[in-house]
């Protein structure tokens, strides 16, 4: 029963059931200057949308994952957000009613994170909107090197990177491929991986997706609240951090005394002040191994729920990746010169 | 031993007494564009200190409330920032240090929260910095309404809101009086009351501060951890929510009509997706008490360690508080117009 799994569970919740829409009507009850939410396609729009002469960005994905990705509809980044229930794909339908709300002439940019779902919805979505005349591009991330096959790494923190970039490639003006290519190279030049400290509970569910016993963790985790590739034992922050790194580094092999942009992205439930914590350690590995961190991003920006832990991704920069990402951006989650 | 507890305790840490020391360089290294950390002298200041001709703004408390206060270093905000260890004040000599350090000859205002060591160490303070011929003003903050006696409310929410206002008003170049006077003018239009569906277990403490029963919430909690001032049932985020409105609003008596800034902070564990939902069902109960809800403000702000819950603050806003929450700020937590 509903309530039931409320009261258990001492999460702020009315019915289960109308957690996603009640939590995206108070998401643009907040920031109605930025968004609004389109309650009967169950979309978040940039409020101003569609943006004469601009590409549109469209990305989509299960909700529980917060502020990706309607915290990041607004000024600079994407212009709509399709959320699904809990860790469940949005339908095709709400993907087609985004590209025809953004679409200004200039053709949209899916951005898509590597689940077979979610590519599945946006191809069929794409055959729609070409039918109704939208161009369409797509990039399709997958950054997460939990997973040793590059062709089935998921989508995870470079896609806050990916949607704030071609963000702000489109609102320079940029055309559609262009657009595209841009968030390619940020694909190609990104890696991540997420450490989890501790389950999380989707409150359909009403516990704890898996256990987790102590003085374990799990590394190599994804954001829908599954395991992580292989469970570890708990160890300090300064070898946690270590691993993460190398694992990040060892694949994405960036030049010697590269500029780097590390994000450190807690995963719902850990406080800041160990995220700052992890990002000491991150920034003297990343200094150790010959890199300059030039941009740096902490705090909760690709999520579980109320998991504990905390993923980390590193993009390569280039001159103008760097001046993209330091253009403006007004969203909720994400905010400066504007 | 401060190994044993780190692996039981699944934080990112290392030695549990360097958690702070660790943090704030953490933090200092993610945001060197806007702060600095003093480590001899264990304070943060804004990069730039002491700013030519403007009034110093200095806070002090425990830490593991993250961002607050080191979040909040930077333009428009705070000039420095004195944290103690985890939910322990600072000691003097570190608010003397950053006394001296911000000073640049228009005096510094010090924004303290209601606690008594908190406002000795100040006072303590205030006297050795007039001894230097540095000209000293104070607000002490105590908007948590969760205490009857007002003299004995602790100092919460309504923080970050008299050091982002009172920031502003220095940076335009308001003197020490006038400062201070818009400051106590804050803290006399708001009220907070904070809700601890969890606990939170110190590092160095090693478990949780205080057992919270299946089904049971606190009512009324504070920022260290503490029990709040009484159990009672869990119960749907509407009626929660419906229960804090009523306490901050019966007290506040705010005119009818009245624009009001409402801000509702997650404690540290609870996810966006539940504050969002949360901050719905605010912004319904203070349009249904006739009061329009003009700014907003969603996120982990004022914390206790990894605590699920969250607390409401409602300012009621005038013209010229309203002005000063606009303008400019450029800190590690909050940003806009920079």
């Amino acid at each position: 029963m509903a309530t039931a799994v409320t009261h258990r569970m001492r999460k702020f919740l009315n019915d289960p059931a109308d957690l996603v829409r009640e939590s995206l009507a108070g998401l643009a009850a907040a920031h109605g200057d930025v968004l609004r939410y389109d309650a009967q396609n169950k979309i978040l729009l940039r409020v101003d949308a569609p943006v004469a002469g601009k590409v549109g960005l469209v990305s989509a994905g299960g909700s529980g994952v917060e502020p990706l990705h309607g915290g990041f509809v607004g000024l600079g980044m994407l212009d709509a957000a399709c959320p699904g229930e809990i860790f469940t794909s949005p339908n095709p339908d709400q993907i087609l009613a985004a590209t025809e709300a953004v679409d200004a002439g200039a053709g949209v940019l899916y951005v898509i994170k590597n689940f077979p779902g979610e590519v599945m919805n946006f191809k069929l979505v794409a055959m729609d909107a070409k039918d109704e005349g939208i161009a369409v591009e797509s990039v399709v991330i997958n950054d997460d090197v939990a997973i040793a096959d590059a062709d089935r790494r998921r989508g995870i923190g470079a896609t806050v990177l990916v949607e704030k970039i071609t963000g702000a490639a489109a609102e320079r003006g940029d055309d559609l491929q262009a657009v595209a290519a841009i968030g390619r190279r940020v694909n190609e030049r990104a890696r991540s991986i997420g450490v989890g400290l501790s389950s999380c509970a989707p409150p359909a569910h009403g516990k704890p997706i898996f256990d987790l016993p102590p003085g374990e963790i799990e590394f190599g985790i994804g954001i829908s609240g599954e395991p992580g590739a292989r469970r570890e034992t708990m160890r300090s922050a300064r070898d946690i951090a270590a691993e993460m790194l190398e694992t990040v580094l060892s694949d994405l092999r960036p030049a010697d005394g590269a500029q780097v942009l590390a994000m450190v992205s807690g995963l719902g439930g850990t406080p800041l002040i160990e995220l700052y914590l992890m990002y000491g350690e991150i920034e003297r590995g990343l200094r150790d191994a010959g890199l300059a961190p030039a941009r740096k991003l902490v705090g909760n920006y690709i999520t579980s729920l109320e998991m504990a832990g905390a993923a980390l991704t590193v993009l390569e920069l280039d001159e103008e990746l760097t001046g993209l990402w330091d253009a403006p951006v007004h969203t909720a989650a994400l905010r400066w010169g504007a």
